[in-house]
């Protein structure tokens, strides 16, 4: 496992990573969160990603009763704040929310803080002000180490340094966004001026595109997998063009030199993540140890990704 | 019920909130207090105003009470400080009682903060400096999560906003005057420039001036009732000419507008406050459930005040 | 008895305040000391000025025994920070002695907080930065409320104040210097750039001249007499000639004025200090409660103190 | 035993110093060291030096043990963070490595604060604005008094005050580098600007060159020594041309003048690093108490180090 700095930041996380979403308190229950993470961390993981909206609290409190058995300083540990509760002040970016997120989410994990806090989207209801001091206020009593932000543009992320900068505070040194083969944009376009001028590092979410990329889409969508419970993310694919047959004509090809390499359609995925240096990691759920322990192999795939089988794929993804 | 943003700031207070002025430990013993903070809460209030000064300390201490029920993050608690004892420095807004107050307003309240912390007056015995430095270190270190004034003139406020921008502190956010449909001035032309330079939100009270808008002074003052016991209030109003028979006479007009829109004359004093974009809480008191269930149903009317209505206000008060 | 603010600030001291200097823990058990501050409580004084030095820290263990009957927001306590033992890192004004001098003093005074804090002497050793940099620190994080200097020249407090200003620190707001009929200088001419400028108070000490204005040294030094004991002060006293023939034969002079008022030459003495707007409180030790009872009466003479006899006092001591 | 200011700082340090490398939890049980720690006090010496690395952590808790027998006041007592575990947040100058590495050291310390928080090594790989901050960050929480730098060039430690100047925040007061008669470059020439400009001092470690200055490895190098058992060191020598014919020659001559002198050339050597006026504190280690004992007479060594005899040595020195 390769350890990876966030950005230019002092902060360094393992490529591969564990996510809770949709798996903590849901599809796992703590007995194999247990094992999954016992796993991830012989694998030579250390981040662990989660939120205060996972399972409603529930990820954090399951993630909260494992690492009671690890040693603090081995993990980084992240959560994110934005969906807290249905009260007009339990969402969003405003201070109230902000702190009394992060309280209630480091009583449910049992930590005295936490390695990164995101802020889990922007908000545009809230000055920029406001979140950039109440973000400062949290690194510098101790309550996180960083702060970040998921799934904010470019201009809003200009902005909060521009903020920062002005008022003498600590500025978000990371973004988590989406990114995987088949979204691309905000990795590798809008967030291009960003990487070199605050050394803002990437933890991505979604290598396999809900799992689109691990081929069991092609011939529709099973009731009870991720994307046919969760409508919100088929929308937005629909919405997006990805759940197209042309998306599908892609996969197949994909397989191709996947079979070639003689890994599956989503360890190359995985693999292909890890080959964008500004990837600090590459965060993967698992609903199964299983799962992990096959798309944690991806890390061998990656040595197998030369620049000729790179272009391949590009090829293939631009058609 | 409608929650509003507190100025640009991202603070949401619902329309209609709960005063204890006057009321709590005071015309409301605890179990009548207790079941009034639950119908404002059946009904979606979700801010509740209290200051040191109310009832000697009292009226905290039996909302601290009360509270304990409840999720804290339901609530926008406030309380303001100025009026806290008979010593020199248990009064106005030097550090001292600044932060003495706020400890003891806590203490009473039993709570680790409030969401709003008011300067209830302005004190021009105190250097600007002070008072700005005081109430940002109360806001990093947690005590209150936003400050804001009450009272305070639009000068003062501008000086407070020039001195957080100067030494980097962390600006008032809200102004909470009185406002009603015969006490407007301040709101409507003062305060103007400061809307959109500062995002202030504003929260209101005396809604019906002290009951003088319910009518019932129409006919004389009863010395049991507020402007009875109150002679303070009182004679603020007869400076102003507010208590006078022009006065009753446009009240007269206003109850026939009432008339026609089927509520009384407080729902119809209440309902125009919130017509004020620029209010973000009108905060009623009430001495019985009763008059709160009654009151707060100007949320209906607020609907039937179409402009035509407003126009005619307008002119029967400008007579 | 009058409460002045401590220079523009919105601190507010009694016009005579009790100091435990010599007293405490010392010519005072403390039956006694409790004693003489409920007497100067029911007098109206509410600031009492002590030090880490006092009776090495005796004194502020005494008092800190005593504060324990009465509500703290009904006093303002003052400490000083210089010589707190014989170690190399025990006196002086570096941030290693500031902080654990301060906690050390808060312990023995069993207080939170103090409500000034003063740096006792300057310390030409450490660099100025480091002084303002601590004590900004320390009113900060609420160990202290304000912070002040004594016997501090113009420059040095001018120098504070630039520091302060550039490195956005809370300044000083108040002076301890000696102050009486027979050592002006300070006070009244070097100091003089100062009030407008910063706002600074000023809480004088030594009204008596250590007793001299008392009348009592008019013929000789007894041996058991605070001149008697204490050689450094005896001193200083001799080398500005304080302690001369010239001197006693003004003393002889002033009494007649007393006399004439009918009061004591100590009473004259203080209400003098009193006349000038510039002090915010004269600090006066007593080793016996009568003598206490019988100084704070300056404040009745202070109103007989016109200005004809005020230029009388003048010319007797320009003689 | 004489006192110096750390720089032009207000700490003052014992100009000999008692370091714990190599020795404590190592070649001293807690029996030997705690009279080690006796001795020393008894001696004057003010200053123990300390560092997460040493014995992996058990130099520390070793310290701890002790230091309950002492005031706290009495001791300036330094630690440093860079490695303090085999994982890849345990080691280096990251704000996650940094809090954390204080954390546990302050734990194993048995302490509130240290006074000096040293940043053990230079860290590019951390951008000098998260270090910058996060010392800041370490001091102004009170968990450190004072901080500083070890082996740090003089280009870092001019960016280390350029980023504490811009962001305001509280810049290192010290360097800890290696100097002795055989190591001098960095003190008397890279530093060189420094000393003025930031008021840098500086505590010193090496004085007798891993002991290669007490003669004992001059014929050849004993498998139980020092330099036997850490190759790291005794490459560093080799690298340098330490471990030389031409040194040993030199060490010869300088045992002649010590021979002059009437002490040992390790004493001559200690008092050599005293005459440096820029040397706060030099930092002796001792295996044995005996060892400490003659090695602390260098003190009465330096009276006898008179230009002449300094020029001499020079004179050896750079044949």
């Amino acid at each position: 496992m390769e350890y990876r700095k966030v950005g230019k930041w002092g902060l360094k996380v393992s490529e591969l990573s564990l996510g809770t979403w949709v798996t903590f308190a849901n599809q796992l229950d703590l007995e194999n969160a247990k094992l999954l993470v016992k796993k991830a961390f012989e694998s030579g993981v250390n981040f662990i990603d989660c939120a205060e909206a996972y399972a409603s609290g529930m990820a954090e409190a399951m993630l909260g009763e494992i690492l009671k058995y690890y040693k603090r300083s081995d993990w980084v540990i992240s959560t994110k704040i934005f969906w807290g509760g249905s009260g007009p002040n339990e969402k969003g970016l405003s201070r109230k929310h902000l702190l009394e997120g992060t309280w209630a989410s480091l009583k449910r994990l049992q930590l005295d803080y936490v390695d990164l806090l995101y802020c889990h989207r922007p908000d545009p209801e809230v000055p920029m002000e406001e979140i950039v001091w109440t973000m400062d206020q949290i690194v510098r009593s101790g309550l996180a180490l960083y702060w970040g932000t998921s799934e904010w543009s470019a201009e809003q992320i200009e902005q909060a340094h521009q903020i920062a900068e002005r008022y003498n505070c600590i500025p978000p040194i990371v973004e988590q966004p989406q990114y995987n083969l088949l979204v691309r944009e905000r990795v590798e376009k809008e967030y291009l001026p960003l990487y070199e001028k605050y050394g803002m590092g990437l933890t991505t979410y979604s290598p396999l595109a809900s799992g689109v990329l691990s081929g069991k889409y092609n011939k529709g969508i099973p009731e009870d997998s991720r994307l046919g419970r969760f409508e919100m993310i088929r929308k937005w694919m629909q919405e997006r063009g990805i759940l197209s047959e042309k998306t599908f004509a892609k996969l197949e090809k994909l397989q191709t030199v996947a079979d070639q390499l003689g890994c599956t359609l989503a360890q190359l995925s995985i693999a292909w993540c890890l080959k964008n240096p500004r990837v600090s990691s590459v965060i993967l759920g698992a609903s199964k140890i299983e799962q992990f322990e096959e798309n944690i192999k991806a890390i061998e795939v990656k040595e197998k990704l030369t620049d000729d089988v790179m272009k391949q794929i590009d090829q293939i993804l631009s058609e």
